[in-house]
């Protein structure tokens, strides 16, 4: 089984797997790592690392639970420019990634450590050891991930993306076998521009996920017409998609069995499966554990 | 005025000059600097800076008031060796210095920087901008400073000292001319060997010391016998100095003029005198800041 992630919306169908008991690799986006401070930050890796070992907070969307801040507000202090909110835990996971890093040991390595560490059992791969960066082309000129993100939150129109670095990336270690290797392969509902296809765009991994024997799932991002979370719904406007589930099934056609989407949908069935699709609908809004887990057990029951 | 310094009794002295108003230059040791975590640690410039700024935890003699540790202890979670304690406001200071270190900056702009940040008037002078690394030969092997000092509570017999780098090592802007250009120059009742020389070594500095017209004093960090603070005593001891005011006037006599002792060892005086030094008894002991500001103007009045 393995879910093809982002940040949030992988991580919590990644939860609903490990819930439902089935064995997992998650190969996670890194086209969101940044770095401030001097510390090499991995948004999406951290966010299904801490939701993987229980220690996400849920309500914010990002980081640890029960974190305090006094580095950050410290860091204010001595006149670093502090607009990217990281808590005291939080920081240590930057910390040791970072020395790790700059120890020379690859990305793969030291997410593997630390997931461990936190008690993951699940697989977490970086899709790479190599650094790619997507870049956002906005009205205001081009913007690093972050930048546009959180310093922006995500305001801005975009217009068009750059994932650089990803055509010298390599697949990192077990990434490629984790797509061909599986039973099961979950694209999760996550932005297909900002977290899935800086994924699928590290040379081997798009054609790993169309020759796979697995089935292949992919579960949209937008229901009713809105995305769950994020600026999924804005970007696929701006880039001329349609925006609804049928949008997204049109950008996976040929690269999936099976789109997932939710019961409000349930209309669009048979123009995603005019695309030659298959189609699931079910209630796609994950919740809590409880509603993960269900989401989990629904795709694996239809595969 | 300047004060040659190493950690908390040079600190503590500089503060004294500090208080009663005296515009103040402080040369630093930082031959006690290490990386933890990937995090580039000065510990000598960090306690003159705390103890300037009067934010330093004054009880355990080192690193600031009011610290919390939860980065630490999520450092400890994620499998890193944390004996070196570091609360949450410090491992700020040393994050922001390693930030602006990679990004190129010299330590010694650096610590104007963060000092500047922390309000301190005071000029704070890394002695080098380059690395030293203050090395001891004990029973146990060669331990690298921090090792000796902090992870083993400076336990080991001290036989020999090296300072890894110092022959190679420039004084950094501004150091040279603070000797040459005082009109006092304190030597801080600090551990000879492990903050004065590795001071003094720095190509130059012995030389500038030599050579200014600056009134020279040295306080001595031997009182009655004993060291005021850590394992000067011990290093005196075995490496065959007497344990004394006088035998660290041994080691600072055609360096300094004055040699600055304790009430409790004025019976050393005459000793001292015949080596050619001036004495001045007083109260030594500083305790809180009006002590400190106490030492501080009676070595004024006696220059």
């Amino acid at each position: 089984m393995t879910v093809l992630a982002g940040g949030v919306g992988g991580a919590r169908l990644a939860q609903g797997f490990a819930l439902a008991g089935v064995p997992l690799d998650v190969v996670v986006n890194v086209g969101d790592d940044t770095v401030l401070h001097g510390l090499n930050i991995s948004p999406d890796l951290d966010t299904v690392m801490y939701t993987l070992a229980g220690l996400a907070d849920e309500e914010r969307g990002w980081g640890l639970r029960g974190e305090s801040y006094a580095t950050l507000t410290q860091l204010t202090a001595l006149g670093e420019d502090t607009w990217f909110t990281l808590g005291d835990k939080d920081l240590a996971t930057h910390v040791a990634r970072t020395a790790r890093l700059r120890a020379g040991a690859p990305l793969s390595a030291v997410t593997a450590q630390l997931a461990a560490a936190l008690g993951v059992a699940a697989r977490i791969l970086p899709v790479t050891d190599d650094p790619v960066a997507t870049l956002l082309d906005t009205p205001s000129g081009r913007l690093a991930f972050q930048e546009y993100f959180v310093r922006r939150r995500h305001a801005d129109a975009v217009l068009g993306l750059t994932y650089d670095g990803i055509d010298d990336a390599r697949p990192a270690p077990g990434v490629l076998d984790a797509v061909t290797g599986a039973d099961v392969v979950v694209v999760a509902p996550s932005n297909p521009f900002l977290s899935v296809f800086p994924v699928l765009g590290v040379p081997g991994v798009r054609r790993a996920l169309e020759t796979t024997t697995a089935r292949r799932l992919a579960v949209s991002p937008i229901v009713g017409g809105r995305a769950i979370k994020g600026p999924a719904a804005q970007i696929l406007e701006t880039l001329g998609h349609e925006v609804s589930a049928l949008g997204v099934a049109r950008l996976y056609a040929g690269l999936v069995d099976v789109m997932v989407i939710d019961d409000v949908d349930a209309a669009l069935a048979p123009a995603i499966e005019a695309l030659g699709l298959d189609v699931l609908v079910t209630d796609t809004i994950m919740g809590g554990a409880d509603g993960r887990e269900r989401l989990a057990r629904a795709l694996l029951e239809s595969s």
